[in-house]
């Protein structure tokens, strides 16, 4: 029986962000279950610490990922079981999804399962040399991770259609035009600036950003009224919150707000 | 006690096209609960005659609007109430929408309620020297006017976090990239070119305009399959409506059509 | 009694892809109720048969359609019923939709129910020289065969309304940004260019393709918990399948997999 290459889910606190890493460098970051796990693991610390406020993720190496390491998961595929669902909060967002934001930067091969994580997640940081392909129906699968939603979503019917059903590779350019990817990046510089811009939203009000993230996930999910009766809700929330105390106060002191998350 | 500078609310009716102005220039046109209460009457008005097609919002001076006079709102806030919803039309569209096609023309400073009035509409014309922010987690405040909704509707999950999440300033190009605006015109073009709009769309038939805001609004809230249902009932309105008769007998005979909204 | 010149629908089948013309030239390609019927019984065709894995609509001539035959069916208008709805596949996708993926190429006048036809496919391919109009307002109608959904679909609110309520005539390039279509060509490419994409898509694993499909439409058409509740199934589904055994053995031996829709 051979040894399976083991992936390295690497974890790092700085300032309210948490720092994810991936790395299984040897087998092109291709995921394994543990992986999987091990990064659900992350998140749920992620989403359940109240001095955790903004999360980042990131690949090693030159690419993202060349998706997921296929042998691994046809059992679980087969039995149309899900080897990825628990009761933790999933990268791919479609049954339990942070409530913190999230930010990954992406490189190199970034296909399949690659390009559903960084749909599932809130801003996107593209290396220029990035390339997108959600392959399956090429090997005769459908999509899994939420392409057949986040596409859709994102890009428009028309627009969705034409890269799901040819199943083609397209570069960061165009990942930038279907509102894929929000910023393109000269390559190595994918993943600083996804951690300034994690800081940027760290120096927001994190009680105001996650009512912002939770009442448009609710329009996404349950449509505008929906989100309309939530308001109320967010707006006293938020208002009496210590924080939009410190934000007048800071206004009116000419000064940074420092926020605390109260 | 300081006396609160007024806010003006203007009103002119120019064929079928009811032109409201908003000034409060000293104040960087920021709102007061009467100015939102004297804009509600204004848009009723508006919706409910039958003589009024299609209505223009502008700003006075060089800033669209600051925001909400934020003092003034301070204790309708933290209880959770607002301050500016009532049986009227609210120019948010959240409460009760206008039926009647809405044209915004914003410049300068365009800031939260003035990006979140604009997304309420249906068209929007920008001057280019249009900045937008929607600053409130800088200030601890989650957003209360629309933007946790319009932002995703219009410009994709991805884009509106992006924007939301990191409650950054960004220019009129950027706002006609994301949808957010249709036109970005020279400074000082921006009111004109909205009322040449307003014009066109008035030149067109009221109840077919009416009867393809509604049912885009059906889908837009409830779904296709709720607008496809709506389909039979607004092909006979307008179909039986003399306007219809005078698009046909205008088209046979090769003139403009005259259309009366019967 | 004048004799109405016929609508030929002419249909081919090459390779799994069902092409099918449209050749009324003598009037602008306007369609005829018995056109509809025959353009219905071609997709239901297509839609039904396992061999059938792709179409491909194309309009014969300079034009793609100057609209309906407006005398043809203006009974049936006034009486708020359709001549277009039967239990067959229907072109605007708003009854019954196609199952299978289809390709549309426009040039020229493409009006009211020519951009209704395309935005009810999946992907569409347009000639530099296409113009586009949604002209019903200007004649005194709402707009019935969709476009009302599929606008705000795909281009959002503002951009929608910008089009619908004004009934202006818009190019390629416009129709390209609003995602309307899919690739601008040269003209006279639009139809092998079209049949190009069609045979790209017929290479991949048929029933991934429309499991992809249906995935995605179940998205659009109730939600993305839906979208999600319906994963397990597509994925036990196609993994199960001998195309997808076909897909991991070509993988294997680097070879193009060959695919029979099993």
């Amino acid at each position: 029986m051979t040894e399976i290459v083991p992936g390295i889910i690497d974890v790092e606190t700085r300032h309210h962000v948490l720092h994810i890493n991936i790395d299984r460098q040897k087998k092109m970051n291709a995921f394994t279950p543990e992986m999987f796990t091990e990064l659900g693991d992350a998140l749920t610390r992620l989403d359940e610490s109240a001095d955790l406020w903004v999360g980042v993720i990131s690949f090693a190496g030159k690419h993202t990922t060349a998706g997921l390491d296929l042998p691994l998961f046809g059992d679980s595929m087969r039995s149309g079981a899900s080897a990825t669902v628990d009761d933790k909060v999933d990268v791919f967002g479609l049954h339990r999804r942070c409530r913190k934001p999230l930010v990954m930067a992406v490189q190199g091969v970034c296909y399949t399962i690659g390009i559903e994580m960084m749909l599932g997640c809130d801003i996107v940081v593209a290396a220029d040399d990035a390339r997108f392909c959600q392959l399956e129906p090429k090997r005769g699968l459908a999509v899994f991770g939420g392409a057949n939603i986040r596409y859709v979503e994102r890009a428009g019917w028309g627009n969705a259609m034409y890269h799901l059903l040819r199943a083609d590779e397209f570069n960061a350019e165009r990942a930038l035009q279907l509102g894929f990817v929000q910023e393109v990046v000269p390559v190595g510089a994918q993943v600083s600036r996804a951690a300034e811009l994690a800081a940027e939203i760290a120096a927001n009000a994190p009680i105001a950003i996650q009512a912002i993230k939770a009442s448009a996930l609710e329009y996404l999910h349950n449509g505008e009224a929906a989100a309309v009766a939530m308001i109320p809700e967010i707006r006293q929330r938020t208002a009496n919150s210590a924080d939009a105390a410190e934000g007048l106060s800071s206004f009116i002191e000419r000064r940074d707000p420092v926020f605390q998350g109260k």
